[in-house]
């Protein structure tokens, strides 16, 4: 039987993110693929290329949260420091690690398996090897810590080969429902609808669209029954707001 | 005379960022502005829409960075509770704005300033407003903490009013050499040039181009002096492996 609650955290990894140079394209792919399989990502953070930053943040989202997912710093330059940093944040040693080592033998075939990267081949004790389909740098885990590439199509297929190994909470299911009047007119109701369903969270994504403005409800639960029961009453506010016929906002809300 | 060094934090809030629903536009853009103005970002933090949790991250990086910049929940409905959080978080009240109700007044018109929209004129005690041309919730500023609306592009206006009020260190300036060879080629080369230039960060950005693996080298620096003389060995760097024409890696690194 599922746990009801898996939580996870996402650490990113890079001075390229901080920045500008590099817009991440990590943590919304994470947020869909985990969401999907029950697990609720409660807290990102990014941090740049700097050990004390990568173990502070490491320590203090791995004590909270079921799962830490990272990505970035795991190639085989003086800048790629993933490794040791969990090494000191989980307070274990780091070397060569031989079936790191036989993987990218076996991918390498003439390349030299110079010192750079023999580099990516340093794990921490302990950990377990993440396969990585696509280049030769194995990703790892540890405690509760997957340490992942920062390359999206990297990331991606090492991520779809720890999601059948975790556990898996039961799904936050989600229902979308679309209201053509401005957050000022619909806020009232809604708010008095979220009152009545404690177990039902609903949020206001307002949007602008050939100059009209309205805004998505979103209601998101892991009860069925109370979702649908919820979506009901959203649907008949928004059915009930249009009728109205309230002046068009010039402005979003 | 600009202070040397100018930091800053951003705090994006939200569960649509946290459940993959929408993905974040707002941090590449605002690290891309303050880098280009002198203000590194050092570090982001993505939180729910949960009171105690953008409290516990506002005190967090506010005590540590000159600047923390916020965005979303600044809106109409139940779950924009940014306001609330900020005041909080800096031990002050909380009330209907006068400024802010005229600014909506003038901007509404004929629309009716029902208790919704009145209650994106809370603010702080002792903030100032920030300009939205975009919309008419207004952003606010207090102590070192800006906050601004989650839409990106009600965002980027609101940035644009705030910038000419910061202080602004020296830029980092930049350059970027293109490497023809996969990392593990180029790791320890590399590694010698950053042992020589203690004031110039080198950072490696593999890519894959037409089956092709190479890798962008980012060169950072407040001193453009070693600036160009790192550059100049990088590029010199990228010559030298291209002519020693190495097996060509199969995969990334």
């Amino acid at each position: 039987m599922p746990r009801d609650t898996v939580t996870a955290a996402v650490l990113l990894i890079g001075d390229e993110l901080l920045s500008g140079r590099t817009k991440d394209a990590n943590l919304g792919h994470i947020a869909d693929r985990l969401t999907a399989v029950g697990i609720e990502v409660r807290e990102a953070r990014l941090v740049p290329d700097v050990e004390d930053e990568i173990v502070a943040a490491l320590n203090a989202l791995r004590a909270r949260y079921d799962y830490v997912f990272t990505t970035g710093g795991i190639g085989p330059t003086h800048d790629d420091i993933t490794a040791d940093a969990v090494a000191r944040a989980l307070g274990v040693g780091i070397s060569v690690n031989d079936e790191a080592v036989a993987v990218m033998r076996a991918r390498y075939e003439t390349l030299e398996l110079n010192e750079a990267r023999l580099r990516m081949a340093r794990i921490p004790h302990g950990a377990t090897l993440i396969d990585n389909p696509v280049s030769a740098a194995p990703g790892f885990h540890i405690a509760n810590v997957f340490v992942m590439a920062g390359v999206p199509r990297i990331m991606q297929a090492m991520l779809e080969s720890i999601i059948p190994v975790l556990d898996h909470g039961r799904p936050v299911l989600s229902r979308s429902v679309r209201v053509d009047t401005g957050e000022g007119n619909l806020a009232a109701p809604l708010k008095a609808i979220q009152a009545r369903y404690d177990t039902v969270s609903l949020g206001s994504y307002p949007f602008q669209e050939s100059g009209r403005f309205g805004s998505n409800i979103v209601l998101r639960s892991k009860d069925e029954v109370a979702l649908e029961q919820a979506e009901a009453e959203v649907r008949a506010m928004a059915a009930d707001l249009v009728a109205m016929d309230l002046p068009a906002p010039k402005a979003w809300t």
